[in-house]
């Protein structure tokens, strides 16, 4: 048995030799067989075990088993404690899922600062078999079936294609130790009746079952890494980045009759979960907007917009003191004194000095806002009319700043000033603004 | 149940109002339902029956009751009888493969014979779930996950989102008689087993199940149908038509690390199924072959080379009497009587006529050929050796031409001509022979 899994371990993952490897161990038979069989090698490795604390003293009896058998075998060993619970409540997670993003978050922080080369892992075919069939009995997509990978970047899983039966007839064997694992307690009666259930029933319909079952699953990769080529192709031809924002052209999606597979492949990685308001949005008006936690999607004309909220953007305000010559957010400007009035533009402007009341203010458009446009004596004229009249999108309606002198807006910087601040006849002070790119 | 039957019908195919619809029907509960439901719209339908004779007296009991039902409701009927067990041994397929070609085909016929607009068949929701089933424990790729699917050009599949147990509540409510459905017979077992144990299992974990694996099912369709848009995307960019040869360019084909699931899409439909041998193939050298039943792969320098197999090609042969002044098969060449030697080329060669034995042969280079290169003084030269120096690919080699005089070869066309055949000073009669192209 040892022979038969150093074998396979040379096999398929001969660059593992001579590296600095992470054993992620949580005292159970598979991760305690995973460390048994790299210590029988002489590989380099180190132990991290993670107590999540979810279940009291034996919690605390698992760590200390595996700290006592690093002492035992002399093998680094590092250890950290969370609270997992609290962890999920906090983001709203299931415990597992805390469990998970603490424990690996942990794993990369530690192969940084220790330096090891990987993390292993000692998930087995079993476990790929058994979240295959949990997956499709609550309802899945591809990703759901396509299993665990053996190798992702750092983290490998050296047991993957090795069954839980081999595994525990080599801890028989090699009289390796462990405790029970507790760290899939949350859905082990699901285990259990798969394991005791479903699957003889499988194998009943196919004594290879679980040979079938692995042809299956690499022919679901393959179809999974397709569809990954499919969805950076289409993105290519749809999609632009713009600062932070990405532009899907809505004419070119839709010559794709799978379009709204697509804007689920890209969009739910940002988080948004709306799906049916976001295959709406295609349809609908200009303004409509779909928010997800972190990015709200935009539509606007002819395109969906993805932006990062930043919430604090529309209360923004700046303010400017008497005499300051520049400012440097959230846009640069200039000012200084003139002595006359010389080419005015949509990027300089010349006020009364003495008509700005300070601080001056700099701050978004907000509904109702409306100023005197320079040049319409003394007209008002809605800010939100103005963005019309100029075509602005959305986006740039957003992102356009108003220089304010208390409630009056002097300046809708880059488009018009106001009439009211407009040099004169009796003009004494002259303050020349200008916005610099 | 009816009207809910009705709705969803109206609902998801509203465009099979006044269209003419071709049911098969088999007598069996699902056909005899969705018979009953179209004449109680009346839909514009004729039933069709076929008859596979696979269980003797039966299947022909079966088609009384369907075709007495056709009369005493004064529906066109179609019927037809298959010797499916012959078919399927011709064919090395399984009954059930041959029944469906059969079938299918027959439908086909009758849509263009009798112009009719769609075939309906009476698939509901469980068959799919039952095909998904077997098909996991059987080992499959992702289209075998995927399902039946609703619509398909001229195939329609009404009944698909239905439950089997609601048509059993359709057929008890509205009194529709049946007979027990045979088709399925060579996997009523199987079916058995799963409907009774596999998805009591399923339900017991998820008691919505059924409902999640309709979702499960329509997410895996969009992974389909994303695959076969990666896989033509790709295609486009590796291979290239050339009249009956596909190209695929091995040097673009292998920066995709996920080449072999491309090969796999594009060559299963040629009827390749020797993969190993094929992905050997992207490595081998040149020359080397994989086989289908009317397709064959080359490897030629950077390119592999799907070609339709022409077993008769090989063989061919051509004869050319004396006289006749053209040839335009298998290639164009034109035969003239000349009064002097004039502009040689690889198109046009004089040789002296009396010294040609009619008929002239054309035929393909064969092993061990050699002949007399014009100009080497009467040395000879293996055909292989002459086609190796002029760098000819694998399919040049097998496409070009000899015209040949008895045993001896007059003119490897296009190429070279014999020294054997040269126009001397004793010549009395030249012929001048072209290639036209």
């Amino acid at each position: 048995m040892l022979e038969k899994f150093q074998n396979h371990l040379l096999h398929n993952f001969p660059f593992l030799n001579g590296k600095k490897l992470l054993l992620a161990t949580s005292g159970g038979i598979d991760s305690m067989v995973m460390v048994h069989l790299f210590l029988q090698l002489n590989y380099k490795i180190a132990i991290a075990h993670c107590n999540f604390q979810l279940r009291g003293l034996e919690s605390f009896d698992d760590q200390n088993f595996v700290q006592d058998y690093a002492a035992a075998k002399d093998v680094p060993v590092f250890i950290t404690q969370f609270d997992a619970k609290a962890f999920a409540e906090d983001y709203k997670l299931s415990t597992q899922v805390a469990a998970r993003e603490l424990r690996y978050n942990w794993f990369y922080e530690l192969l940084e600062t220790e330096k090891y080369d990987y993390i292993l892992t000692a998930h087995h075919a079993d476990d790929n078999l058994e979240t295959f069939l949990i997956n499709l009995s609550r309802g899945t997509g591809l990703d759901g079936l396509t299993g665990i990978p053996a190798q992702n970047e750092r983290v490998m899983r050296p047991l993957l294609a090795l069954s839980q039966q081999e595994i525990e007839k080599y801890a028989e064997l090699n009289a390796v130790h462990w405790r029970e694992d507790s760290s899939n307690a949350s859905d082990k009666y699901l285990r259990n009746q798969i394991r005791h259930h479903l699957l003889p029933m499988f194998k009943e319909l196919n004594p290879n079952f679980q040979t079938s079952f692995q042809k299956t699953q690499r022919y679901l990769q393959e179809a999974a890494s397709m569809v990954e080529d499919a969805t950076i192709m289409i993105y290519q031809q749809v999609a632009s980045q713009e600062e932070e924002s990405i532009k899907f052209d809505i004419k070119q999606l839709k010559k794709l009759p799978n379009y709204k597979s697509y804007l689920y492949q890209w969009l739910n990685e940002f988080g948004f979960t709306a799906w049916d308001d976001i295959y709406d949005l295609v349809q609908s008006q200009s303004g409509k907007q779909v928010f997800s936690a972190e990015y709200r999607l935009l539509k606007d004309r002819d395109f969906l917009i993805v932006v990062p909220l930043d919430l604090e953007k529309e209360k923004q305000e700046y303010f400017i003191e008497k005499d300051q010559k520049e400012v440097k957010i959230p846009l640069k400007l200039a000012f200084h004194k003139a002595a006359t009035l010389s080419s005015v533009s949509n990027k300089t402007i010349f006020v009364d000095s003495n008509k700005l009341q300070y601080p001056l203010v700099l701050r978004h458009w907000e509904e109702g806002d409306q100023f005197q446009p320079f040049g319409m004596n003394g007209k008002s004229k809605k800010i939100s009319k103005l963005f019309k009249d100029e075509k602005l999108s959305l986006l740039d309606k957003e992102n356009t700043w108003l220089l304010c002198s208390n409630k009056s807006i002097v300046w809708v910087i880059g488009i018009r000033q106001d009439e009211r601040f407009k040099i004169e006849n009796t003009t004494q002070n002259i303050l020349k603004i200008e916005l610099e790119e």
